[in-house]
């Protein structure tokens, strides 16, 4: 069975690289891509790595009825979701959302740190957090509890919250981090992650050749790795910008409570190959060997390397993933795949470039 | 049917490359992958993209009979590459040779411009050169007089040549150059095309943020694109560097014969895309689109971007690959591909990302 | 004596170089910056590499009478300069041009290349061409002639033009190219080269990892070229792209005439010596040594390597330079030097870092 | 009053750096410089950067006696620096030395980390640590204490525990951490920290569109980070790698003691600004303004910007520096000029390139 699928906001960087993956994708057929700003454009005039590939076009969101799809992929800025998601619901649409408009569970935290009223809450409690690894359960559920007709909500998870959550995610189940810790996340993207309008920010001459910090302390990914985590107050959250595309690395500290055993390395690296043993998009390396995130790039997939700090009881937990795969556009492929019944890896099996 | 595969100085960027695409190819197993250098490693710890793809590791070339291969790629430095090949062909595999030792016709030539003699020249006459787009006859008979137990040799193309070559070829298919014009091909590529071992020439910090020209007028490539265009004595050819891992940019300088109507741009690209009308790799841009590397980089994908000067009458064609790619291992596996009788383009399908 | 300067539309590339260079010149102070677009911002605020170092705040144009200065640098773009010129001309300012309004001497070619009325072509006679290592004895008239209160324009040579004028006026100079035959400039810069806007051209993502070329044979600074070598229609040239904020690195062919003899490598790297003798920032590179661009980058000065082909009779002569310092900001605070009476070299005595 | 310095292991990249800061250094000439593996090269071969500046070449260092110099800089390895630093000590020259031999003042402590005998532990009490903003006075008794003949001792910082510490110095000064607390550094250095020798850690293809953490708790630079805070037993220390060539970002983790009050923002940059008043290299940025590498890069500069999470009661300091300047190069040259008793900022007025 081909399921079709259309992609609102196709012309931004998580939905070019949504188009290639759901152009390749076996059991996905790419019906409709949307953008108002490049409206009547091709999609390889704009990535003329597509010249070859397909000449679809781009038309504006108001002249796509999206009848055909099976589903739907929002690649949107924040508060732009919330207003179409909606209709495309009431129209039986299974949707799965990049944007952070459904992500949250509670309100008044997305309206804090988005600074925007929430105009869709009511739908809240019907989107399922789009992170497979953590939420796979909630995820089949939505396979199985649904008819092929049936409207479905999925949150798909934020790049730093991804990287930073599968870092963290076994040492906070194994129950090592305590309710009075502060767990740091010290994270590195690369300059996709800042989208595609032009700006100083995104600039090549002001981004190569340079690192920085931005946002420390107020980034809006910071109430989202504290959901995931379920460490609410607990999180300092430091982004940086590396002079590369892709590649987010995130370097998770985490403090063992004094009333546990301090874990082996040995140990630690084996609660998380249990934890993972299902998750066929994560590696844990083993020790001493860390990640790069060229490892990923192009790819769904993440490697995670451990380290213990006796001394300061301390563990450091790291993990590269590609911003727009396993961050983004992987991602909600990978869970519209579970949900739609497919193999999880379908459509996924990209590995990167040795160099 | 499903062939089986064996690649010689597979630790190298090409090797590893070819790796990446015959891992995923749906006709050819990876039976066995050498490298002296590295025997006993796998391939995932020189290449850690690798992790969770495949465990394979690499042989000594002596612990390896390839007995049970049908084809063997050798990704060997020149000079090694003769040395082995004559065995491979008496024991009736078909060699897919990716260094220079058998692509030039004259044993002289190729002793003059690699400074080395060649021990196995009888066996020049029965290469064929592997560049599809120009060779495809002599490449299919091979596939059609050869049972699956004949021995074959595929000398594959350069990754300058073929860029070039590209670029040139059907403005000199079409009789616009004459034997007193000089054709100047200045090229540039990325960093890995000066190889895997560690030197100044490869290091980081001397290749980053600068550019540079190397080898001019006296680069081995240039009687090898001098063969292909049958203009011997015609090419002045200057490769360069660029800060980039991948990616090779070859803008050709075309004199149009003074005997020779000028053509107009859109003749021009008329005749560039007939001459690759059965080229499913090869797109030609539009008046004006210029191609760049980043859209063809991890495919075996060729763009070419076309000018005409009227003022000089002179032909600008600009032809962007992946050096590693359509320059190395993709058309190895585009070679086999056409040899073993498949689909010219199976296995490679892949298009590059869109950022 | 202390001469002061303002500097027009400083918030650009060329122009942010420019304060630095003015800054730390011994006998030119820094007076006045003026930008529209960032009126009211400090110097540092767009450009933090200045933090600490001066607390100069930008202009509007219309806010600053530029009474007090001396000399006054342009470093806004073409058709910009030619409005602003005539009036700091009247009010007896040394005017140095960044800008492409008064480098050709023939109204109509800029007219035709430039698609836009020249306002102030009367001015046109009287610019002097800021190219000091070929024009030096006009600029040196300047300073004779002139009193500190008298006007002067110097038409400051644009990047591509420098570094390819460097490379091959030798050549042409000493009378090696005849009138039938076309040189070619193959060159290379840095994103710097594509100005301070932001736009897809210069957008990280888009330009990282990549080369191209672009405006083939119908780029601006080919008359500039032509005029500057006396080769009118005899220069095809294509400017590329590569991934790096500086540097830019001309490739120029230059056929040798039928009628001369070729000359030896080590002939031509002495005629290059002898004409660049008197020129401090020219230095020619020894046999089979070609420059990188990295070896200049940040400084005022030119590499030139240089071979001989010859199959071909091809001269290949390759220049680098940073395109913002020879190629701009330096250049202008050289011919500045030399009008002002100063030595050709205070205040641009920087190096390379070495990596 | 010129000096005469000598340079060993003057072709590393701190070497270089050492040379390109000591050629343009007013009051120290440059007299020798050192490499057993390049004697015989002129620094110019191996730094084209260095052409038309100097001809100096590099002679064994069996073959150099210093009897001229009074100052010698030592860039060489650990382990390599105690070997020589006693001959130099005991004809009288005024040592400054940029490895790790003499940075700790427990012999235990640097060989435990070092993993090597310390052979010249007795001169460990006479070392003075060089990293001036926070042992000025105790490098100004070296200059007055001592005649022009009298030799000395500097173990200048190394460059992770440069930036670290500028970062988080005043918060621990003011009290801010008690001694339960850890700490918490997170860096990002460029390429050229993992040194000259060509190998798979520093080759272009490996680092380039990569991030990646190395030496997880495990870093020699967390005892030296201890050391210079008082802060034994209380630092975790992650270096990440990112594709510059130079650069270097420390953000670090403060938590505040639970029996101080919390400091606003405001109150802490004034409590840095006022530590940092006499530091002519330090600038402590404005609220919500974080510095990048490449503001400082070809400097001696520190910009440092700062975060208070009221939530966690967290600051986050983030410092960047140039790791082969302030990390290296140009603070030997300003430890050496306030040991002899010139001005701090001697030939150390560069301002990085504003793109």
């Amino acid at each position: 069975m081909t399921f079709k699928a259309g992609i609102i906001g196709a012309a931004g960087f998580a939905g070019a690289e949504l188009c290639r993956l759901i152009l390749d994708h076996p059991s996905i057929d790419l019906c409709a891509v949307t953008s108002d700003a490049n409206s009547g454009a091709k999609l390889s005039d704009i990535y003329p790595s597509f010249i070859g590939k397909t000449d679809i076009a781009f038309k504006a969101n108001k002249d796509v009825s999206f009848d055909e799809c099976d589903l739907v992929f929002l690649a949107v800025p924040h508060t732009a979701a919330m207003r179409v998601v909606p209709d495309l619901l009431d129209s039986g649409k299974k949707v799965f959302d990049l944007s952070a408009d459904f992500r949250l569970h509670d309100k008044d935290v997305y309206e804090k740190w988005y600074c925007a009223e929430h105009t869709a809450a009511d739908l809240l409690d019907m989107a399922v957090f789009g992170l497979p690894e953590i939420y796979k359960e909630e995820l089949k559920v939505l396979s199985k509890s649904t008819g092929s007709e049936k409207c479905v909500l999925v949150a798909c998870a934020g790049c730093y919250p991804t990287a930073s959550s599968l870092a963290a995610w076994p040492a906070v189940k194994a129950g090592l981090v305590d309710g009075a810790s502060t767990v740091i996340v010290d994270a590195i993207s690369g300059i996709t992650g800042a989208g595609k309008s032009p700006n100083a920010r995104n600039q090549f001459c002001f981004v190569n050749e340079s690192a920085e910090a931005y946002s420390i302390a107020s980034h809006r990914h910071t109430p989202e790795i504290e959901q995931i985590l379920g460490l609410e107050g607990q999180i300092v959250f430091t982004p940086h910008l590396a002079p590369m595309n892709r590649g987010l690395l995130s370097t998770v500290y985490i403090p063992v409570s004094r009333d546990i055993k301090l874990p082996t390395l040995s140990e630690l690296i084996e609660t998380y190959e249990c934890c993972y043993a299902d998750s066929p998009f994560v590696s844990v390396l083993s020790e001493g060997i860390f990640p790069k995130t060229r490892s990923v790039v192009g790819t769904n997939n993440a490697q995670i390397g451990l380290a213990v700090d006796e001394t300061t009881r301390m563990i450091v937990a790291t993990c590269a993933i590609d911003n727009l795969g396993k961050g983004a556009a992987g991602q909600a492929v990978q869970c519209a795949n579970i949900v739609l019944g497919l193999d999880e890896s379908e459509g996924l099996g990209r590995w990167a470039m040795p160099v």
